[in-house]
C-alpha cells in the first residue's frame, strides 16, 4: 500500500495554471499534488556567445527551490554564492529535455530561459518542472508569434515527464516524497508525445536494479506519459 | 491623476492569505495589488553563535526575487554566486523590523527565520514584505506555543509598512511600479500598531524633498498604517 | 550628559583636510572628532554599460573600512570574498547622495568613482563619508574643468550628512561610538546647502520613535547643516 | 563503420594499472584506450557532520579535468572560482555508484574520498573514472585492514561502468570522443558484478530513443560489463 | 641619475609615527618618500585551528592597498570577491618576515595579525610594509607585556626590508615608482638587526643579472639595513 | 647524512618525458626523483585584452596540485572557489621565468599557457614544473612553427630551476620533501643556460642566513643548472 493510498499506476493529481505570473512570455504553475513549481519562460534577444552568427536560438532552464519548499529549511543558495550540485543537475536536465522540443534553426537568434522555481516540495520536482516548463515554453513561442518576432513554428513536440520507482518492492509511478525517500530505485523518464524517450536517469538508492524492474517501469512511465501530454495538451486547449 | 486611477491616499487591495504552503511554520502570500510575496517563517534550535548561552532568541529575514519577477528577467542571485546590495539592504530592513515585534528574551534560543520571495513585483516589494512577514512570524509564535517550544508570548507589537512618496508632485501612499519608477521621492515606513516609528527611509530620486513634504507623506504613511493593522489582524482572527 | 560632554547640538570637531594623497583627482580626508575617513575621488573616461550612447556620466562611491578601523579587529572582506550587507547598503547611500549633488547630462560620458575608505571608525563613518566625498567630487570636477576633459560646470549643489538620534531620552547630533551602540534610535540624514532632503534614514534601535522626536532630531540635523556646509566651503576656500 | 574500426560490441583496450603514485592509500591509473584517469582513494579518520555518530563510514568521490585534458585548452576551475555542472554531475554520479560497492555500517566513521583526475580525455572519461575508482576504493579498503583500521570487509561487490549509444543508426559500447560528439543518443550504465544496474543516464543528444533501443544498448552494456570485470579481478590478482 | 636625483646608495627620507591610529595594540604609518603604509597590529586570544595546544602563539599579516593608492584606480578586490595572487603574495612575505622577529614559544596562545594598508603607492610598498610592521609588531608585544598577556617577551630580534635592483644599468637602493616600473632587475631584502638574511627575492624583470650584480645589490641592501634598524630603534625609542 | 643519500650537490634523477599527453602542443612529464609535474603547453590565438593591438605575444603558466599529490590529502581548489596563495605565488614564479626564455615581440599576437600539474609530490614541485615547462613551451613552439603559425624564432634561451638549501647546516641541492621540511633555509634559483640568473627566492626557515651561506647555495645551483640544462638538450634532441 502506498502511503497516499493511490494504486501503483496512479498519478497525483496534476494541474497546469497557465498566465499565473503576468511579466513572464508564458508563466505555468505546476502541481504534481502537493509538489507545486512556478515555471516562468522569458524571451530574451540573442543567444549566448558560443552560439552567435549561426542564426540559430537557445533554450535553457534554471532551477531553484524556495528555502522553505520543504520540511526543514535549506540555506539560501543566493546567500551561501553557489548554486548547489543537485540544483545544476537538474537545471542541466530541463534545459536538455525542453531542447528536445524545439527546432532551434527556426527559433532565430532568440533565447528563451525557463525558471523553474519550486514553491513547495513533494517529491518529483525536477519531473514536475519538465512538464510544465514545457507549456511555459510553448506560450513563450505563441507569443513571439503573435508578436512577430518569429513567423514559423519551432516546436516539435511535447515533451513530459514522470518519475517511476520501486518501493517497498513494488513498482510505483509519481512518487511522493514519502515514497521516494524510501524507495530501492529511483527513475526519472522524459519522454516525447510519439512515445520516444529523452532521458531516461536510473538510480540504485538502496539496492541494484535489475533489467526486469527497468522494464516494469518504463511501461508505467509510458502510460502515465499518456496522461500528461492530455493534461499539457487540455492546459494549452489543444484539440487532440 | 495616479495611472491606477487610484485616490492619492488610497491603498492597493491588500490581501493576506495564511498557511499558503504546507511546511512553513508560518506561511503567508501578502499581495499589494500585483505585487506578491511569499512570506515563509521557519523556526529552528539554536541562535547564530555571538548570540549564544545568553538566553535569547533571534529573529531574521532573507529576501530574494524570482528571475522573472520583473518585467525583463533579472539574474538569478544564486547563479551570479551573490546577492546585491539592493537584496541585502531589503532584507536587513525586514529583519530589523521584525525584531522591533518581539521580545527577544521571550523567544528562548530559538531563530525564526522568514524567507520573503517575490513571486511578481509591481512596487513596494519590501514594505509587502514586511506586512505579510509579521502575519507569518506570529503563526510561528503561535506554532512555537501549541508545540510547547515556549510558554510565554514573545510578540510584543504589529509591525507594517508602506510607501509613500512625490509623484508629479503630489504625494501618494503605496506606489506601484509605474508611480515608482517615476516619482521624485521614495520613502518606506515601518510603523507599529501603536502609532510609533521603526524605520523611515526616505531618498530623494530627483530632486531635494523639503521638511513639509516629508510631514505630509508621513501623515500618508500613518493613515495607510491603520488600514495594514486592520488587514493584520483580520487575516489572524484578532478581535479588534 | 553626553560621553563627550558635548552639549545636545554641538557636533565634534570637523577637519577637511585636501589633497591627502598625490594621485587621485580629489583626495580628501574628513575627520568627525575620532572618526577619519579618507574620500578619493577618481575620474574615468566612460560610463556603466547600461548608461553608454547617453551622453550622460556617472558618479558612484565604494566604501571599505580597514580591519583595525574599530576596537576589535573585523575581518578583511577582501579576504572573506565578499563585502558585506552593511558595507554595501553604506557604499549605495553614498553613491546615491553624491549623485544628488552632480547634473549627469553636463558631466560627459565619464565615471567618478569615490572610495571612502575608514581609517579609524568611531560612530558616524557613512555622514562623515558624504559630507568628504562631496569636497572630494568639486576637486575631481575641477581637475576636469582645469584638464579641459568638461566645459560646463556639471555641480548643482553642495550635499552633506550628519547622524541625529536619542541617546538617553535626548534628541543629540553626531553620535560617537559611545552613543551610537547605545541610542534607542538612530537617524542619518543627508541634505543640500539649499535646505532641502536627500536621504533620511531613521532606525529604532531599542524602542519605536515618535513623530515628534523624529521633528526634533530633523531640527538638530537641520543646524548642523549649517556648520558641515560652511566647513566644506571653508576648505574648498569658496567664498561664502 | 566506427571511426575506430572497432566492431560495435567491441571495448577500447582497457588498462588499470595499480599503485600509480605512492602517497594514496589505493592509486590506479585507469585507461579505456586514450581515455585517461588518475583515481587516488584517501583514507581519512571522521565522517561528515551529518553522519556522525551513528558508526557509519562516507566514501565519496570529487572529479577534474586537468585543463588541456581536452582538444582545446579548458579553462581552470580552480581559476574560475567555482566547479561546473558537469563536473559536479559526474563526481555525484562516481560518489553514488561507489557507495553501491560498500557496506558503509561495516567501513566504520571513516571516509573513503576517491579523486578521479582526467589525465588525457577521449570520451568516457565518467565511465573508465568510476570502472578505475571502484579498484582504487578496493585498494584502500584493503589498506585499512592490513593496518587495522577495521576488521572485517565491507566491500560489496564490484561496480564498473561503460557508455552505449547509437551512433550512425548503429548501436554501440564504449564510445570515444569522435563517436560521442556524433552519436544520437549516449547511455551510461553502472552495473554490479553480480548483473544488477546501480545508474542508467540516458540522454537523447539529437533524436529520441525508443524502447528497443534501449534494450539493445543495455544489451552491449551487460556484455561489455563482464568483460570490465574480468580486468578489475585480474588487475586485483581475483581467483575468479 | 636617478629621477629623483638621489644618490644610488641613498634611501628616500624614512618615517615612522607611531600611535597613529588609536585602537590597534600597535599602529604606526611608515613613510619611505611618498610610499605610505599603515600597519596595525591587532592582539587575538588563541590562535589558528592547526596550531591549537601546542601553547605556542601565532603571527601573521594581511595586505592590501587602498582603490587609488596607485596612478590609476586598481579595483576594490573585496568587491571582486577575492584577493589579487600579487596581493597573497607580498602577504605571505610579510607574514613569513614577522615570523622571524618573534619566538613564538614565548608568545603563548595569541595571535598577532599585521594588518598593511597601502595609503599612497610610489614603489617598494612590501619593503616599507615590513619595516613598518616590525614596529607594529614590537608595539603590541609591549602592549601584551603591559597588560599581563605575557611576562616573557618573545621578541628575537628587528626586521627590516628594503628593495635593491638595477636601473639604467646601475645598482641603486630603494626604488621608488618611477625606477621600478623600468629597472633591470628588482630584488627585495628582508633583513635582521644582527646581519642575517630572512628573504631574498630577485627578479630579472628585462635581462637577466649576473652573481656580481647580485653581490652588488646586497651591498648595497645591508648598508641601506644599518639605517632602516638606526630609524626603527629611534622610533622605539630604543638606547642604539 | 642527506636522508636519501645522496651527496651535498648530487640532482635526483631528472627525467623528461615528452608527448606525454596527445592534445597539447607541447607535453612534457618531468620527473625529479619521485616529484612528477606534467606540463601541457597549449598555444592559442590572441593575447590578453590589455595586451592587444601591439603585435606582442604572451606565456603564461598555471600550477595545480592534485589532491593526493601529497602524503596527506589536500582540498581541491576547485572545490574550495580559490586557489590558495601558494598556488598564485608558484604560478606567477613560473609565468615570469618562462617569459624570460621568449621574445614576445616574434611570437606575435598568440598565447601560450602552460599548464603544470602535480601527479605526485615529493618537495621541489615549482623548481620541476619551471625545467619541464620549458621543455613543452619549446615544444608549442616548435608546433607554430610547423604549423606557419610563426615563420622566426621567439626562442631566447632555456631557463631551468632547481632548489638549494641548508639542511642540517649542510649546503646541499635539489631538496626532496624529507630535507624540505626540516632545512633551515630554502633557496629557489631559476638560471638561463648562459649563467643569467631570472629568480632567486631564499627563504629562511629557521634561521636567517649569511652572504656565505648564500654564495655556497648558489655555487651548488650553479653546478646543477649545468646538468639541467644537459638533461633539456638532451630531451629535446639538441646538438649540444
Amino acid at each position: 500500500m502506498r502511503p497516499s493510498g493511490r494504486a501503483n499506476d496512479a498519478l497525483r493529481e496534476v494541474r497546469l495554471t497557465r498566465d499565473y505570473t503576468k511579466h513572464a512570455e508564458g508563466s505555468v504553475l505546476v502541481e504534481f499534488g502537493d509538489t507545486k513549481v512556478l515555471c516562468n519562460a522569458s524571451v530574451e534577444v540573442g543567444v549566448p556567445r558560443w552560439l552567435r552568427g549561426q542564426g540559430k536560438g537557445w533554450v535553457t532552464a534554471e532551477y531553484g527551490m524556495l528555502p522553505r519548499a520543504t520540511h526543514t529549511r535549506g540555506g539560501r543558495e543566493a546567500s551561501r554564492g553557489k548554486q548547489g550540485g543537485r540544483t545544476l543537475e537538474i537545471q542541466r536536465l530541463i534545459g536538455r529535455s525542453l531542447r528536445a522540443a524545439v527546432n532551434l534553426k527556426k527559433l532565430g537568434e532568440f533565447t528563451i530561459t525557463v525558471d523553474c522555481d519550486v514553491i513547495q516540495a513533494d517529491g518529483g520536482t525536477r519531473t514536475a518542472s519538465i512538464t510544465g516548463a514545457c507549456v511555459a515554453l510553448i506560450d513563450a513561442i505563441h507569443h513571439m508569434q503573435r508578436t512577430r518576432m518569429i513567423k514559423s513554428d519551432p516546436l516539435k513536440q511535447l515533451v513530459a515527464s514522470v518519475s517511476v520507482g520501486i518501493y517497498k518492492g513494488q513498482p510505483v509511478v509519481d512518487l511522493d516524497y514519502a515514497e521516494d525517500s524510501n524507495a530501492d530505485t529511483d527513475l526519472n523518464v522524459v519522454m516525447t508525445a510519439d512515445g520516444g524517450l529523452i532521458e531516461v536517469q536510473g538510480t540504485a538508492e538502496k539496492a541494484a536494479f535489475s533489467r526486469a524492474e527497468m522494464n516494469t517501469m518504463l511501461d508505467l512511465a509510458e502510460q502515465a506519459g499518456t496522461q500528461l501530454f492530455a493534461c499539457q495538451r487540455e492546459a494549452l486547449g489543444l484539440v487532440e
